[in-house]
């Protein structure tokens, strides 16, 4: 037992600090290498992921991880059963599926990328659908070699993804949004509201946005020893440790709120990492539980903290301040409006938050059917604009504007969709668990959201990895998931 | 011989792959890394360079050189040998001196720093003596451990930092400017300067500073697509490859002139990277061939273009139109005399064109003296305010500003100073032998930097470390190395 144990705590050291280097050069990639260095990072990169794949897969770790995990019984730090648990897991595809299958896969989806986005430029999914077909071939297989007496089918893909959430709790989910929101959606997208030319025309200055959004780092408390804030083509969030957790955003000079709001957004995911209890730093523990929990932490940041007039009626005036030209005249009322506008749209990316959920719906029905084999890929594009059609009331005209926008599935991501939209739905939960302990419109009014950064630090951001997202939901709402809080929440926003 | 060979490509390409992570790791740790993610990295860096030294010292590899090295005859590849005898050299050290001793030692210059620091701080010599004397007490033994038949005492440290330039060159160079440079220093220096109090008074807004030293970028045409401009506390160039060269600079808004010359400082040594034949990116041969060499590069592009009369008359009205109120009645005339005043300093890093040299001189004396025997570490302080008294007339009234400004001897490096001087004075013989080809002034003020940047690729960049320092010198101007280019320049200069 100790000498395995031991193998354990050598192997995580060594996994983890070559884990530090691909997470360095990835974000150096993002962020700011030079174009032409492309070629010799990869190469570099290439040797040593294969001394990194060595040290995953040696038999010594691999005995290890079995052994502990057969004796889990024996281990009395609740903390290491949680970690070899996920450990054993995260192994079984490299012991269940065939070697060679997997690296046929890897190859697959690392040029798939590129076919896709061809195929997408090009409007033509006939280009893409044979790669795409490959892909969900595997998958299918995929879940045949995983297959366990729970869990079957497409359920071991979302369970991959959001550890507990199966097709049960997901049916459930979307079935109640699609009886109470869908007609919902129809009713308030109907109206379409108008704003100034200065909001929807205006021209926002780069390096003004970048000041606003340095306001904002304070206004979070994101602490800047611990994360910086830089500029990339998609904003996103990369951390390795609850000492170093960095974020980007994009400025667009002819859209003021995309920034003001994708900061907040990364925010949101960084602050869950960075108040990750500092024990976790040196085990897999550290970071987010699940997508689904990850999701609800930016969401709830930036959605119902960051839109709200609360939040606004302190802000507002800084905003206006440092765009002086720019919103002379916009009072705050008409600008946390067009914040929280909403229309219907054909591109997931652009979504508001009342029709989110309902692009994440489509994809939910769509990955079901093509693993459970009902689903053709060649029949693809054409269920794809009638969900789009039953749900939203529009029909996409292209497949670039339709089935081809999203990269995911060329990376082989399936089942990883359907988090985006429980993250949005355990926010509202969240909130109002959270406003039960503490006044949140009282303490943005206070610009007191150190004290909302306290409460998601003790009963969601501390437990780092350590609990599944329905222990982390049950500890921090004290109740089972509920997507009625998610209706009950849009509703309330969108009535008019 | 074919299976030495496939051993020494496959432990060079590892060794490549380390280095580049060290290589990024520092970058990263020196231009944006969190303040409070220190710790974590270390933990990262210390496993792979664990890992990193295995792969270094493997018995398989150093029997690889070593066999290769008694070889060099029966290889063909000219580069590959120069390469072998290189790496043979670099492996000494981890021969010749013992183990223990060598760990010691680097456990020493690990932690000396901070005890410099600290003693500079508290302007305390004694605090810093004995770690000092136990550095000098090392690197005496060492001499002893690599002494050849050629080549003893001091001039192995010499030759370590700049290959071919030992004692008999370094007193010829250091002897031509004490005879010819002490007493014209002394005389120019004795007339003060007198400038507008907007250029020594003034405030220069950092985002202007930023935006010209971005212009510059376009002038010297550092490529973007291989190297970048950022900042950090001190500038410097950072380049893992012919395809990733970066350099940052410092913006002080009291001093308009520091970033624009640090900047083409650091674009100088950038270029000389990124101009490297790309055929030695695989290979050990990437990179400067010697500190001297890359000074040069650097001062060269700084001081004899970036501050001449006929780069400023191309540039100035650029430099007027973004600080317009600044340097609002500032002619040319006079903001080319104020970049290219002379005065006598303490302090090496902030010492001008005219004085630098005699800064270094004063520390090549003090090293030969302390490796000799012949002084004692106790006795630096005297000795040190004895010289700068001789050689500038100055003499510092603590050894704050004295023996205890440079951080150099506490990382162990002894025979590395006398490489600046020498940069500068390759630089004059180097400018002496291109505008033969070229006339340099005429493509200054046709802002054609682009031929200057093809004639020091031709006949030095490319080059790489394919070649010694002496070689370059030879292939460039022609001629061995001769000071008189250098004391000319400097008299020509100067001479009102």
């Amino acid at each position: 037992m100790e000498n395995y144990l031991k193998t354990y705590v050598e192997y995580r050291k060594k996994i983890k600090a070559y884990g530090y280097f691909v997470w360095l050069m990835s974000w150096d990639q993002e962020t700011e290498a030079p174009d032409a260095s492309v070629e010799y990072r990869t190469k570099q990169y290439q040797v040593l992921a294969e001394e990194f794949y060595k040290i995953e897969s040696a038999p010594e770790y691999l005995e290890a991880v079995d052994y502990l995990f057969a004796h889990l019984d024996e281990i009395d730090d609740k903390d290491l059963k949680v970690e070899i648990k996920q450990a054993e897991k995260a192994l079984r595809m490299v012991k269940k599926v065939p070697k060679d299958e997997l690296l046929e896969y890897q190859v697959l989806t690392s040029q798939a990328s590129h076919v896709w986005s061809k195929a997408k430029n090009e409007n033509n999914f006939s280009m893409y659908q044979p790669t795409l077909e490959k892909i969900f071939v595997f998958n299918r297989k995929l879940v045949k070699y995983l297959e366990t007496d729970e869990l079957k089918g497409y359920d071991i893909l979302l369970d991959m993804f959001e550890e507990g959430f199966t097709q049960k709790e997901y049916n459930l989910f979307f079935n109640t949004l699609k009886e109470k929101l869908v007609p919902f959606v129809k009713e308030v997208t109907a109206k379409k509201d108008k704003f100034s030319r200065k909001l929807t025309k205006g021209v926002f200055p780069r390096e003004k946005q970048k000041q606003f959004s340095e306001y904002l780092i304070d206004v979070f408390a994101y602490d800047r020893t611990r994360g910086l804030l830089k500029e990339s083509a998609h904003p996103f969030t990369s951390g390795v440790t609850s000492t170093d957790t960095r974020i980007t955003t994009h400025y667009y000079e002819n859209n003021l709120t995309s920034s003001i709001f994708s900061s907040i957004h990364e925010m949101g995911h960084a602050l869950y990492e960075i108040q990750n209890d500092p024990k976790y730093d040196d085990t897999f523990l550290h970071g987010g539980t699940s997508l689904g929990i990850h999701e609800s932490q930016s969401r709830m940041y930036e959605n119902m903290f960051g839109r709200s007039k609360a939040f606004w009626t302190v802000h507002y005036p800084k905003l206006q301040e440092i765009f002086n030209k720019e919103l002379k005249g916009i009072t705050l009322d008409e600008f946390v409006a067009f914040v929280n506008k909403s229309e219907r749209s054909l591109i997931r990316v652009e979504a508001d938050e009342l029709t989110y959920a309902l692009h994440i719906m489509i994809r939910y029905e769509i990955e079901k059917e093509l693993i459970d084999g009902k689903l053709k890929v060649k029949d693809l594009p054409k269920r794809w604009n009638k969900l789009y059609y039953d749900y939203l009331g529009i029909r996409p005209k292209t497949d670039k504007e339709g089935v081809l926008q999203d990269i995911h599935w060329s990376g082989g991501a399936i089942g990883y969709f359907p988090t985006y939209a429980l993250g949005s739905a355990y926010a509202a939960q969240i909130y109002q668990a959270m406003n039960k302990d503490l006044n949140i419109e009282e303490a943005l009014l206070n610009n007191n959201i150190k004290a909302i950064n306290a409460w998601t630090k003790e009963h969601i951001h501390k437990f780092a990895s350590s609990k599944t997202p329905k222990e982390i939901l049950m500890i921090a709402t004290k109740e089972a998931f509920n997507p009625m809080y998610y209706v009950d929440y849009l509703k309330n926003k969108y009535q008019r």
